[in-house]
Protein backbone atom coordinates (compact mmCIF):
# COMPACT_ATOMS: atom_id res chain seq x y z
CA UNK A 1 0.00 0.00 0.00
CA UNK A 2 3.14 1.62 -0.12
CA UNK A 3 2.80 4.19 -2.60
CA UNK A 4 3.57 8.44 -4.23
CA UNK A 5 -0.32 9.50 -4.73
CA UNK A 6 -1.14 12.77 -2.85
CA UNK A 7 -3.68 12.41 -0.95
CA UNK A 8 -6.76 14.44 0.80
CA UNK A 9 -7.27 14.69 4.60
CA UNK A 10 -10.33 16.37 5.62
CA UNK A 11 -10.44 17.51 9.48
CA UNK A 12 -13.89 17.78 10.60
CA UNK A 13 -14.36 20.68 12.89
CA UNK A 14 -17.00 22.00 15.41
CA UNK A 15 -17.59 24.00 18.69
CA UNK A 16 -15.62 22.32 21.81
CA UNK A 17 -13.40 20.05 19.38
CA UNK A 18 -9.85 19.65 21.52
CA UNK A 19 -6.76 21.72 20.21
CA UNK A 20 -4.66 19.04 20.04
CA UNK A 21 -6.53 16.49 18.74
CA UNK A 22 -6.63 18.31 15.80
CA UNK A 23 -3.24 19.98 16.01
CA UNK A 24 -1.00 16.96 16.55
CA UNK A 25 -2.23 14.95 13.46
CA UNK A 26 -1.75 18.23 11.41
CA UNK A 27 1.87 18.75 12.70
CA UNK A 28 2.58 15.94 11.00
CA UNK A 29 0.68 15.62 8.25
CA UNK A 30 1.49 19.28 7.27
CA UNK A 31 5.18 18.30 7.05
CA UNK A 32 4.58 16.00 3.77
CA UNK A 33 2.27 18.34 1.91
CA UNK A 34 3.52 16.21 -1.33
CA UNK A 35 1.81 13.33 -0.10
CA UNK A 36 -1.09 15.08 2.04
CA UNK A 37 -3.24 17.91 1.61
CA UNK A 38 -4.92 19.04 4.45
CA UNK A 39 -8.49 20.47 4.57
CA UNK A 40 -10.32 21.81 7.64
CA UNK A 41 -14.14 21.44 7.71
CA UNK A 42 -16.35 23.06 9.41
CA UNK A 43 -20.32 24.02 9.99
CA UNK A 44 -19.41 26.81 7.56
CA UNK A 45 -16.86 28.35 6.30
CA UNK A 46 -14.87 30.33 9.00
CA UNK A 47 -13.44 30.37 12.37
CA UNK A 48 -14.64 27.45 15.11
CA UNK A 49 -13.91 28.02 18.48
CA UNK A 50 -11.88 24.85 20.43
CA UNK A 51 -12.46 23.70 23.92
CA UNK A 52 -9.73 25.50 25.28
CA UNK A 53 -10.88 28.89 22.97
CA UNK A 54 -8.51 29.11 20.55
CA UNK A 55 -10.36 29.89 17.07
CA UNK A 56 -9.57 28.27 13.65
CA UNK A 57 -10.82 28.87 10.15
CA UNK A 58 -11.98 26.36 8.30
CA UNK A 59 -12.32 26.50 4.66
CA UNK A 60 -15.38 24.14 3.35
CA UNK A 61 -18.79 23.69 5.33
CA UNK A 62 -19.72 20.05 6.26
CA UNK A 63 -22.42 20.73 2.72
CA UNK A 64 -19.44 21.55 0.23
CA UNK A 65 -17.00 19.47 1.25
CA UNK A 66 -15.83 16.73 -0.98
CA UNK A 67 -15.06 13.56 0.29
CA UNK A 68 -11.24 13.15 1.25
CA UNK A 69 -9.64 10.14 1.06
CA UNK A 70 -8.90 10.21 4.59
CA UNK A 71 -11.29 11.69 7.37
CA UNK A 72 -10.33 12.46 10.59
CA UNK A 73 -12.81 13.52 13.51
CA UNK A 74 -11.30 14.73 16.85
CA UNK A 75 -12.81 14.97 20.04
CA UNK A 76 -13.22 17.19 22.69
CA UNK A 77 -16.16 18.42 24.85
CA UNK A 78 -18.05 19.24 22.04
CA UNK A 79 -18.51 15.82 20.98
CA UNK A 80 -21.01 15.80 23.75
CA UNK A 81 -24.16 17.42 22.10
CA UNK A 82 -23.04 15.95 18.63
CA UNK A 83 -23.06 12.27 19.76
CA UNK A 84 -27.13 13.22 19.90
CA UNK A 85 -27.03 15.81 16.66
CA UNK A 86 -29.36 13.64 13.80
CA UNK A 87 -28.44 16.33 11.08
CA UNK A 88 -24.48 16.26 12.30
CA UNK A 89 -24.30 12.49 12.42
CA UNK A 90 -26.61 11.93 8.97
CA UNK A 91 -23.88 14.17 7.37
CA UNK A 92 -20.99 12.71 8.53
CA UNK A 93 -22.09 8.94 8.20
CA UNK A 94 -23.02 9.24 4.39
CA UNK A 95 -20.10 11.97 3.85
CA UNK A 96 -16.92 9.97 5.94
CA UNK A 97 -18.42 6.53 4.49
CA UNK A 98 -17.24 7.86 0.83
CA UNK A 99 -13.28 7.84 2.20
CA UNK A 100 -11.10 5.30 2.19
CA UNK A 101 -9.56 5.53 5.54
CA UNK A 102 -11.96 6.95 8.97
CA UNK A 103 -10.10 8.47 11.49
CA UNK A 104 -10.35 9.70 14.69
CA UNK A 105 -8.50 10.93 17.73
CA UNK A 106 -9.89 10.56 21.75
CA UNK A 107 -13.96 10.57 21.89
CA UNK A 108 -14.04 11.45 18.14
CA UNK A 109 -15.15 7.82 17.97
CA UNK A 110 -18.15 8.45 20.19
CA UNK A 111 -19.14 10.52 16.92
CA UNK A 112 -18.01 8.06 14.44
CA UNK A 113 -19.90 5.42 16.22
CA UNK A 114 -23.16 7.30 17.04
CA UNK A 115 -23.05 7.77 12.87
CA UNK A 116 -22.53 4.30 12.67
CA UNK A 117 -19.05 4.64 10.87
CA UNK A 118 -17.61 1.74 13.60
CA UNK A 119 -20.27 -0.73 13.51
CA UNK A 120 -18.36 -4.39 13.13
CA UNK A 121 -14.91 -2.41 13.94
CA UNK A 122 -12.80 -2.92 16.76
CA UNK A 123 -12.21 0.75 18.29
CA UNK A 124 -10.67 2.46 21.28
CA UNK A 125 -11.55 6.22 22.71
CA UNK A 126 -10.18 8.19 25.28
CA UNK A 127 -9.86 6.22 28.86
CA UNK A 128 -10.85 8.78 30.89
CA UNK A 129 -14.23 9.19 28.56
CA UNK A 130 -14.24 5.49 27.56
CA UNK A 131 -17.29 4.52 29.70
CA UNK A 132 -19.06 7.25 28.10
CA UNK A 133 -17.72 6.44 24.70
CA UNK A 134 -18.11 3.19 24.44
CA UNK A 135 -22.12 3.50 25.02
CA UNK A 136 -22.35 4.92 21.24
CA UNK A 137 -22.53 2.39 18.17
CA UNK A 138 -25.01 -1.15 17.24
CA UNK A 139 -22.13 -3.56 17.31
CA UNK A 140 -18.81 -1.78 18.21
CA UNK A 141 -15.93 -4.10 19.61
CA UNK A 142 -14.38 -1.68 22.31
CA UNK A 143 -11.21 -2.08 23.14
CA UNK A 144 -10.13 -0.70 26.64
CA UNK A 145 -6.41 -0.96 26.65
CA UNK A 146 -5.08 0.57 23.04
CA UNK A 147 -2.56 3.38 22.50
CA UNK A 148 -4.68 3.34 19.05
CA UNK A 149 -6.82 0.52 17.22
CA UNK A 150 -6.38 0.03 13.27
CA UNK A 151 -9.41 -2.43 11.90
CA UNK A 152 -9.07 -2.45 7.89
CA UNK A 153 -10.40 1.36 7.26
CA UNK A 154 -10.96 2.28 10.70
CA UNK A 155 -8.34 3.83 13.07
CA UNK A 156 -9.25 5.25 16.10
CA UNK A 157 -6.84 6.35 19.05
CA UNK A 158 -6.96 6.93 22.77
CA UNK A 159 -7.08 10.63 23.99
CA UNK A 160 -5.62 13.51 22.64
CA UNK A 161 -1.63 13.28 22.78
CA UNK A 162 -2.33 9.97 21.26
CA UNK A 163 -3.66 11.01 18.20
CA UNK A 164 0.01 11.68 17.47
CA UNK A 165 0.73 8.30 17.74
CA UNK A 166 -1.72 6.68 15.31
CA UNK A 167 -1.11 9.43 12.73
CA UNK A 168 2.40 8.28 12.57
CA UNK A 169 1.71 4.93 12.45
CA UNK A 170 -1.37 5.40 9.59
CA UNK A 171 1.50 7.83 8.15
CA UNK A 172 3.99 4.88 8.25
CA UNK A 173 1.19 2.52 6.61
CA UNK A 174 0.58 4.79 3.78
CA UNK A 175 3.95 6.14 2.65
CA UNK A 176 6.34 3.93 4.66
CA UNK A 177 7.84 3.85 8.18
CA UNK A 178 11.28 5.09 7.00
CA UNK A 179 9.73 8.70 6.32
CA UNK A 180 6.99 8.75 9.23
CA UNK A 181 10.10 8.28 11.53
CA UNK A 182 11.81 11.40 9.84
CA UNK A 183 8.87 13.46 10.20
CA UNK A 184 8.41 12.74 13.93
CA UNK A 185 12.36 13.46 14.51
CA UNK A 186 12.03 16.58 12.84
CA UNK A 187 9.67 17.81 15.25
CA UNK A 188 11.42 16.09 17.99
CA UNK A 189 8.39 13.82 18.83
CA UNK A 190 9.11 10.37 20.57
CA UNK A 191 7.29 8.08 19.30
CA UNK A 192 5.48 5.08 20.57
CA UNK A 193 4.87 2.39 17.53
CA UNK A 194 3.40 0.11 19.61
CA UNK A 195 -0.22 0.24 19.64
CA UNK A 196 -0.94 -2.08 22.47
CA UNK A 197 1.10 0.53 24.88
CA UNK A 198 -1.16 1.87 27.57
CA UNK A 199 -0.43 3.00 31.00
CA UNK A 200 -3.16 5.57 30.89
CA UNK A 201 -5.92 2.40 30.42
CA UNK A 202 -4.54 1.25 33.82
CA UNK A 203 -4.51 4.93 36.00
CA UNK A 204 -8.48 5.61 34.44
CA UNK A 205 -9.50 2.54 36.13
CA UNK B 1 6.33 30.81 43.82
CA UNK B 2 3.34 27.54 43.94
CA UNK B 3 0.11 29.99 43.96
CA UNK B 4 -3.31 30.44 43.06
CA UNK B 5 -3.28 33.37 41.27
CA UNK B 6 -4.44 33.44 37.57
CA UNK B 7 -1.43 34.27 35.14
CA UNK B 8 -2.13 35.75 31.55
CA UNK B 9 -0.31 34.12 28.76
CA UNK B 10 0.62 35.53 25.48
CA UNK B 11 1.45 33.67 22.37
CA UNK B 12 3.00 35.49 19.79
CA UNK B 13 1.35 33.91 16.27
CA UNK B 14 3.19 35.28 13.08
CA UNK B 15 2.94 34.14 8.86
CA UNK B 16 4.27 30.80 9.31
CA UNK B 17 4.46 29.89 12.81
CA UNK B 18 4.99 26.13 13.28
CA UNK B 19 1.06 24.54 14.24
CA UNK B 20 2.39 22.25 17.17
CA UNK B 21 5.14 25.05 18.79
CA UNK B 22 1.51 27.12 19.90
CA UNK B 23 -0.91 23.99 20.22
CA UNK B 24 1.15 21.92 22.16
CA UNK B 25 1.54 24.33 25.06
CA UNK B 26 -1.91 25.86 24.57
CA UNK B 27 -3.62 22.44 24.90
CA UNK B 28 -1.65 22.43 27.95
CA UNK B 29 -2.44 25.88 29.48
CA UNK B 30 -6.11 25.93 28.29
CA UNK B 31 -7.15 23.06 30.89
CA UNK B 32 -6.43 24.89 33.06
CA UNK B 33 -8.36 28.50 32.59
CA UNK B 34 -8.53 29.31 36.61
CA UNK B 35 -4.72 29.17 36.45
CA UNK B 36 -3.78 31.05 32.91
CA UNK B 37 -5.78 33.10 30.63
CA UNK B 38 -4.22 32.72 26.99
CA UNK B 39 -4.65 34.61 24.25
CA UNK B 40 -3.56 34.68 20.44
CA UNK B 41 -1.37 38.03 19.84
CA UNK B 42 -0.85 38.66 15.73
CA UNK B 43 0.48 41.29 13.53
CA UNK B 44 -2.99 42.40 13.63
CA UNK B 45 -6.41 40.90 14.40
CA UNK B 46 -7.69 38.15 12.72
CA UNK B 47 -6.38 34.98 10.84
CA UNK B 48 -3.01 34.15 11.05
CA UNK B 49 -1.31 31.47 8.52
CA UNK B 50 0.84 28.74 9.98
CA UNK B 51 3.65 27.09 8.08
CA UNK B 52 1.06 24.14 7.40
CA UNK B 53 -1.37 26.12 6.19
CA UNK B 54 -4.13 26.13 9.41
CA UNK B 55 -5.35 29.76 9.80
CA UNK B 56 -5.41 30.23 13.26
CA UNK B 57 -7.59 33.47 14.58
CA UNK B 58 -5.54 36.19 16.73
CA UNK B 59 -7.83 38.41 18.97
CA UNK B 60 -5.27 41.34 19.48
CA UNK B 61 -2.59 42.75 17.67
CA UNK B 62 0.89 43.58 18.50
CA UNK B 63 0.40 46.99 18.80
CA UNK B 64 -2.95 46.71 21.22
CA UNK B 65 -1.71 43.44 23.38
CA UNK B 66 -1.15 44.21 27.18
CA UNK B 67 2.13 42.87 28.58
CA UNK B 68 1.29 39.58 29.99
CA UNK B 69 2.40 37.66 33.03
CA UNK B 70 3.94 34.90 30.67
CA UNK B 71 5.15 35.49 27.12
CA UNK B 72 4.89 32.39 24.32
CA UNK B 73 7.19 32.64 20.93
CA UNK B 74 6.83 29.65 18.84
CA UNK B 75 9.19 28.90 15.93
CA UNK B 76 8.37 27.91 12.34
CA UNK B 77 9.93 28.98 9.03
CA UNK B 78 7.95 32.50 9.81
CA UNK B 79 10.66 32.84 11.68
CA UNK B 80 13.84 32.90 9.49
CA UNK B 81 12.32 36.62 7.89
CA UNK B 82 11.60 38.18 11.30
CA UNK B 83 14.79 38.04 12.38
CA UNK B 84 15.82 40.85 10.42
CA UNK B 85 12.36 42.73 10.76
CA UNK B 86 13.47 45.51 12.91
CA UNK B 87 10.10 47.06 13.74
CA UNK B 88 8.81 43.58 15.18
CA UNK B 89 11.99 42.92 17.03
CA UNK B 90 11.66 46.24 18.61
CA UNK B 91 7.88 45.80 19.69
CA UNK B 92 9.16 42.29 21.12
CA UNK B 93 12.12 43.18 23.10
CA UNK B 94 10.20 46.28 25.11
CA UNK B 95 7.10 44.27 24.79
CA UNK B 96 8.33 41.21 26.84
CA UNK B 97 10.37 42.73 28.68
CA UNK B 98 7.62 43.92 30.86
CA UNK B 99 6.45 40.28 31.52
CA UNK B 100 7.41 37.98 34.20
CA UNK B 101 8.55 35.01 32.28
CA UNK B 102 9.46 34.89 28.68
CA UNK B 103 8.90 31.61 27.28
CA UNK B 104 9.93 29.76 23.25
CA UNK B 105 9.21 26.92 21.57
CA UNK B 106 11.72 25.66 18.77
CA UNK B 107 13.62 28.12 16.67
CA UNK B 108 10.98 30.96 18.79
CA UNK B 109 14.44 31.27 20.62
CA UNK B 110 15.80 32.94 17.52
CA UNK B 111 13.33 35.84 17.93
CA UNK B 112 14.07 36.15 21.77
CA UNK B 113 18.09 36.55 20.82
CA UNK B 114 17.56 38.79 17.97
CA UNK B 115 15.16 40.81 19.91
CA UNK B 116 17.86 40.75 23.06
CA UNK B 117 15.71 38.97 25.26
CA UNK B 118 18.01 35.99 25.97
CA UNK B 119 21.23 38.65 26.32
CA UNK B 120 23.42 36.86 29.33
CA UNK B 121 21.03 33.97 29.55
CA UNK B 122 21.56 30.24 28.44
CA UNK B 123 19.22 28.86 26.23
CA UNK B 124 18.47 26.24 23.58
CA UNK B 125 16.52 25.93 19.73
CA UNK B 126 15.78 23.32 17.58
CA UNK B 127 18.52 21.07 17.44
CA UNK B 128 18.49 20.73 13.42
CA UNK B 129 17.98 24.57 13.25
CA UNK B 130 20.42 24.92 16.00
CA UNK B 131 23.72 25.89 14.14
CA UNK B 132 21.42 28.71 12.43
CA UNK B 133 19.46 30.08 15.32
CA UNK B 134 22.51 30.27 17.77
CA UNK B 135 24.18 32.80 15.39
CA UNK B 136 21.32 35.25 17.35
CA UNK B 137 21.91 37.58 20.01
CA UNK B 138 25.17 38.90 21.91
CA UNK B 139 26.13 36.84 25.07
CA UNK B 140 23.53 34.23 24.54
CA UNK B 141 25.13 30.77 26.58
CA UNK B 142 23.80 28.41 23.52
CA UNK B 143 23.20 24.74 24.97
CA UNK B 144 23.69 22.17 22.59
CA UNK B 145 21.93 19.21 24.37
CA UNK B 146 18.65 19.95 25.99
CA UNK B 147 15.00 19.52 25.91
CA UNK B 148 14.65 22.78 27.41
CA UNK B 149 16.31 25.33 29.39
CA UNK B 150 15.25 27.27 32.61
CA UNK B 151 17.26 30.07 33.28
CA UNK B 152 15.81 32.23 35.73
CA UNK B 153 12.63 33.77 34.27
CA UNK B 154 13.53 32.76 30.42
CA UNK B 155 12.27 29.60 29.31
CA UNK B 156 13.39 28.50 25.97
CA UNK B 157 12.72 24.89 24.31
CA UNK B 158 14.30 22.27 21.76
CA UNK B 159 12.08 21.50 18.42
CA UNK B 160 8.49 21.31 18.58
CA UNK B 161 7.19 18.76 20.47
CA UNK B 162 9.78 20.05 23.50
CA UNK B 163 7.45 22.57 24.06
CA UNK B 164 4.96 20.22 25.73
CA UNK B 165 7.51 19.17 28.18
CA UNK B 166 8.91 22.47 28.72
CA UNK B 167 5.80 23.88 29.29
CA UNK B 168 4.31 21.03 31.55
CA UNK B 169 7.33 21.69 33.68
CA UNK B 170 6.75 25.52 33.92
CA UNK B 171 3.50 24.69 34.98
CA UNK B 172 4.83 22.71 37.70
CA UNK B 173 7.20 25.23 38.86
CA UNK B 174 3.98 27.81 39.11
CA UNK B 175 1.51 25.53 40.60
CA UNK B 176 2.84 22.49 41.64
CA UNK B 177 3.86 19.44 39.61
CA UNK B 178 0.90 17.53 41.02
CA UNK B 179 -1.26 19.36 39.09
CA UNK B 180 0.61 19.75 36.33
CA UNK B 181 1.23 15.78 35.66
CA UNK B 182 -2.75 15.64 35.86
CA UNK B 183 -3.05 17.79 32.80
CA UNK B 184 -0.61 15.76 31.01
CA UNK B 185 -2.72 12.56 32.48
CA UNK B 186 -5.83 13.92 30.85
CA UNK B 187 -4.97 14.08 27.89
CA UNK B 188 -2.49 11.12 27.52
CA UNK B 189 0.51 12.91 27.10
CA UNK B 190 3.93 10.87 28.02
CA UNK B 191 5.85 13.34 29.42
CA UNK B 192 9.84 13.87 29.99
CA UNK B 193 10.55 16.07 33.22
CA UNK B 194 14.32 16.28 32.70
CA UNK B 195 15.30 19.04 30.92
CA UNK B 196 18.72 16.80 29.91
CA UNK B 197 17.07 14.18 28.06
CA UNK B 198 17.71 14.86 24.24
CA UNK B 199 18.48 11.90 22.13
CA UNK B 200 17.41 14.76 19.11
CA UNK B 201 20.44 16.63 19.79
CA UNK B 202 22.82 13.74 19.03
CA UNK B 203 20.60 12.54 15.71
CA UNK B 204 21.36 16.45 14.34
CA UNK B 205 25.05 16.24 14.52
Amino acid sequence: MVDDTVRTVAVVLFDGFELLDVFGPLELFGRLPQDFAVTLVGPKPGAVRSFQGAEVVATTSYADAAVPEIVMVPGGLGTRALVADQPFLHWLGRWASGAEIVTSVCTGSALLAAAGLLDGYRATSNKRAFAWASTHGDSVEWVASARWVHDRDRWTSSGVAAGMDMTAALMAHLIGPERAQRVADEIELELHTDPDWDPFAASAQ
